[in-house]
């Protein structure tokens, strides 16, 4: 941004920029107003990275329009997330989309080859964490990584947990997805040298309370390389994830 | 109790208990009120169990007191928990006491052998555990438990944890102690197949919130045959372990 | 674990076993892996003992893939938990199933005939916690216990509960199931001399916060001898019970 | 206080009362402003009932300067709440006191006769409850009720609490107080048929977060004709108590 | 309770009660067991007072097999809360209801006439309060005390209470009845010199947190002679402003 | 009020009011008592404001009565809100109403034409506040301010918000509404000089708890001259913002 | 702040500022960097208004530093809050400081003049918010308003706060205090038609939880024009107040 | 592990390694056993990282003592965090420690030269926010991160914040530390791409409660690519950091 600023200043200054068309830079530039949102075209479409829309709330004619923008913007490939079967039709009638049901989630445009430093692994500690570990596997793709799954590998069946230790500790990234007592990113944080996301899910009942143990848990975990995201933010996760995979030297 | 109260009603009807008498009977029987506590004196000294005085919130010179009335009613040895060294002190000055500093806790009278079905194991999560953890060992102890301890197993260190193994696996019992995110119990609960006694300990700092994050963890841990007791409560998770490890067949 | 390990060790070194197919064995021995689950295999089927499937948020489908998994291990008896009555008709349409709808739980295969040190005693407050009180009931069942049902004792009529003095002062365990406001745990506790597991239920309205009015109040609870597990966690206080009442010397 | 205002309305049509002086009245009528406190002194001295002052964070010479107003406003007696052993030390060294340390309270002037209905019954959970217990005594015993003090009753004993039946049946009012999982006033609700008032108190450890825990069980006991004040606050819970034990019909 | 004990054992003692038919007695006497209630029935009737069944959660059939058992003990009056108007109806179809709609509530059997010291005032701050207030004017109505309503008399308009200060000051006992900042109880409680019962309501949205806000308020009320019941417990409060009204002298 | 009280103390004086119509005024005067609601008639219809019903938990038939009480007192313009498009249909059939579906609220009457010191801005951090927002926009209009609506401007993209810098500075009150984080009401307060009144809203997922976290943090803004209302409460916001944007010197 | 970017741009234009300079200039402009603490140089001192120091965690040293820069910057009145006497007697010791005790603040400067609309009242539930009320009021003052206290006006003695309906009444702002049940914000919302600021304090016991009782019962006021800001924020009520009370027409 | 494992298993095979020695060295050999403590020595000394000692709630003498462990293992720097001035200066009585009190930490040995991908820049938003972001900064400085200090950006005044783009801009990854509203992290993650570390801390008071605020603030923060760490967890936020600033490609 501030590199665009100087671009933007010394324009003003050669003249080739008025001030006023300056001003009104700054304000119009970074994102397109289509009424109800202000669309996000700034960021930069490195690593083959999909851009996101947040599915829940908006109704199918409001996912169409940001569609169409991003689209004109040049963006090939977008992730809509929290979409459920029926957005999901109702857009497909529209434009094609491929529609992920275990993930809520749907791709629009063709998934990017994977690039980056290595493999994000993708763990649960019950079956129950599926759609928070879809959603995160396949917001991790889309932005360019390749994914392994391990999926019921919860610390009360070590034994199911320890015979994975190739894939863990072969991972660059992994993220640790659990409900319930959220053990499972300290284990993993404790047999893992690579940074480690946790994501807490709501799963559970009782003393679980939409997620709150599994939250605190995870914030409280020994081990250290351990960060927390949101309940259930499986999005956030694999975000991080593919962005942390895809570390390179600044020069 | 309730076979008290058949030969207490025979009685009444044999004519060998007055009514006044029975009435009085069912009132002060069971304990002795010295003014500032009723001394409960009605469990049977079975196991060679001792008995306990809560040191908390009272004075060197009400223990005594409590203390005498248990010695005139046969109790041959008790323990004192949640007891200073100041308050240790003072008492000692009066009657002989055997103070462990570590468990925040005097022995009064001879250690009994231990009896039982076989070991209570106490592990804790991590060093700062250890008070809780010393005070579930003596109380299992002098309630006639053999006990191991096996302490910083943490989970962020699994090998220290499966370094033990046998000793787990041969527990009648196992207490497990843990601040921070409690993820102990789940991973010992998934490993053994005897009762597992969780304790959450108040050790931490921030989103730890006085040991509520390990007692959520604890209550939601996914294995199966694990049960929780207060926080810090090393007392009543070293008598809850050494009742079951005195289980034996009722006729 | 450790004996299979050490069993396994002393096959490669005897060259009964190559090292990868240690390997390989330590991966995939305890566990099948179907896709959406990994069913365990590894426990002893000691004492009669059910396996257990979690039924909540499990399709027909899924559970009816588990059940064949666990036949084909050679499982005799399945209990079935957290069953609506449509998953347990969709169920049934394939194989035989006992389904028990206060309990919301279904039984596969035989009951085993009672086995143990003595019986469990199910003591609820109110009518309200006969679904999980039935969960716990029939979890100790299908694991071998004898089973007495004390229900709507709650502590507001103390004569309800002390009239069952003599199925409480024989049993071998005591399940003390409550809402609102949990006083039962307590008062049990100081009755009986056997350990107590405490279940807080979500039965209430107001400030029982969904169950944490009796989850406190039974942490909290001064008689010794009480632990207690997740609200509304009628199958883990059954599976406790049971295992706590087959306690037995280890060698 | 509409009596009142119909008398000084009817005082401003006769003439005898100015309107400015009727606006004056409505202002400074019921309190004495002495710059740090508006001393109440409206209220009626019916019932030989004591003036109360809340000693918690005033210094002993507000504390005196407020006695000097009730005094001169022909107060008899006064009770102090919430007084240290300094604060009370200071202010008898200008007017004579009673103090009570147990209940951390004061007392100037006479003690009243009892009067009212019946007796007020103050029953404690444990030794510890006792500071609390001792407020709500006093309070009810400077507005003129007989106390009866049942302490260290709690229901983990409950021998304890049945062998006092005599006095729980025939008190007008019943104070039950606790701290930990606060089931004393569930029982003696179920006991007794008279009004129970229920103070929790912040004795306790762990999970009971400051009487939090005894607050929620109280609010959800079962029993009816219970209800609650607030955390440890014994002088409203005796104050309520004196009121109902006064209770007469209104013409 | 008591004295029925002493009953009892004189009995047993002058050998008109064998030893077994007195312990018998001791279980069966005061409920009806019918399976899935215990139904109670050693209350006197004193003051024409109504028995009671909680509606919530029981079936129509239940409520039938209960109101049978009340009837065949001799029971005139009961009441239903929390009840719908289906399960109202099908309860009608078999015996007759007279059911209120506005307080989710039945009478079956005759309303008792008005008895007690003066009449018990219910207040409200807002129409929303509306339910719980005649769930607690129908239960004081029933146990036999003369109501009086006061709604939407809520502090954000002081006029509209100010307006009734007759009727509240004239009371035995007033009911507060409010939701939100809950701060009707103490504006009431300056005003009356009464006991005040304060009902927190559920009404309200965001940081009301289901009525943890007038909870919270009403338990710290500055006002002295105020207790607090269960949040949207009319009945709790109806039944305990009834038995205030009722009090009268013990010998 | 004072004024008017000393009015009808003056004509009591001078005899041209009785003391008994004194009392009857006191009490009748400010409102209409119309059953089921005490309509709040005694409101000055300054700046030409409307009047506003809240319209949650209401029934149309009672809200058209209202309605009538408010135009019989020569209401002009009345706002409803949290008005279900139901609702509003209903209401619509008898009395004319302009339905705004994204405000959940109708306009009866004119919209009056704006006043004050200046523009009341509402900004949003994301498209999900709308309805909110919608709220707070129309009650400030109704109110008779100037509204300039910044929807979507949250700190995630920080230059949407700089981008609108003028309106900000230019504002006279400022509404800041977010959920989620909250972030927006601090960042404003650092950029404007004008009162911000900071609404957070229940949107969000996970450990937002319904609002929870965006109401901590607006209360925790480092930035000077912000305050708080309730969660989602745009009503309260709009018309506090209002009563700002019409300050104007008392004498 | 955008006009300043308009003028920045414009020099960039003409020639007058280069790029670089233009870049340091944002950078480098509205405060002051002195290593421990960036001291905000940027506002207007329009008003006669102060500049603020929160003292709570500055050393002495550090407090005289920034004092320092803001003298030097050509500010002429500075407040300090949260400071404590011996803090300010060591900044004493080295400039000339007017503390406050019992607002915790000291005064660097002379008092401005009072200017604004009116007058901002600031009104108390009980003398132990007086610390909190010191502080807004002092805030208020040193930001030119003229500020009318009314302490321990709390609403269970309701004729103390009639008693001052004048000074409320003719209140630009009032700014209501209160710990406990925080119900004097609700009562003077529907007194008063000027904007109320609601401020909870940390003052009480048991479930008052440091505060929360207080906030969330202002939350919840139902009367309109009430916000809330933090707990004990006195400083931030005052600020706020005299901005609300310096309110003008933007041209 | 598992290829130590391997490796572990070919030695039993191949004879070179017994069952006894290798079932010993798989309990044995990662860790030192010194009673108080079991001191992990397993990890490579990879990129110059310091061991870490968390220091609180340990002894001096025990501090040395895995401090001599630790040298005997070979480990040239170790950091020691939560370190108390009296304790880090008898530490250093024993053995040459630097200590830096605004970090509350030590250094033992020489600091390690900065390798990794770039630059790890930590920014507070206050002051009181420094021994946090002292604590993260050596962290990450000791783990061979160049640390660049941002200290007290907070966003109520953005340009202190957005003066330092050129940092931000640049930085590999942004630890953000703030308390009180926490939304520190959400503006920073909407500037920049590389990952962000959210560190709450416990600095604020009223509604912060203890860091909780800013806890759920960062949790729920718009912005994607931001994780958190435990309240005031300095030492977490710091190793995580240099752990993805030394990420390189996995072969």
């Amino acid at each position: 941004m501030n590199s665009d600023l100087k671009t933007l200043l010394t324009g003003v200054r050669d003249g080739t920029v008025s001030v006023d068309d300056a001003l009104l830079q700054l304000k119009m530039a970074p994102f397109a107003d289509i009424g109800y949102a202000k669309v996000d075209l700034h960021r930069k479409t490195r690593q083959g990275a999909a851009e996101v829309i947040y599915g829940a709330g908006k109704t199918p004619a409001q996912i169409v329009g940001i569609l169409d923008q991003m689209c004109a913007a040049g963006q090939k490939t977008v992730l809509i997330t929290r979409l459920s079967p029926e957005s999901a039709a109702a857009v497909r009638a529209v434009c094609p989309l491929d529609y992920r049901p275990e993930a809520r989630a749907a791709l629009f445009g063709p998934m990017p080859d994977p690039t980056g430093i290595g493999t994000v692994v993708v763990a649960t500690g019950g079956t129950s964490d599926l759609p928070v570990a879809e959603e995160a596997a396949l917001t991790a793709e889309v932005h360019g990584s390749r994914v392994v799954r391990l999926y019921d590998v919860g610390v009360s069946g070590l034994h199911r947990l320890l015979a994975h230790l190739d894939e863990l500790m072969s991972a660059s990234v992994v993220i640790a997805i659990a409900g319930m007592e959220g053990a499972l990113a300290s284990v993993i944080g404790g047999l893992v040298d690579c940074p480690v996301i946790a994501v807490p899910t709501s799963v559970g009942y009782g003393a679980s309370f939409g997620g709150l143990s599994a939250l605190l848990s995870m914030l409280n975990a020994c081990a250290a390389g351990i960060s927390v995201v949101n309940i259930d933010n499986g999005f956030g996760a694999g975000f991080l994830a593919s962005r942390i995979n895809h570390m390179e030297a600044k020069k």
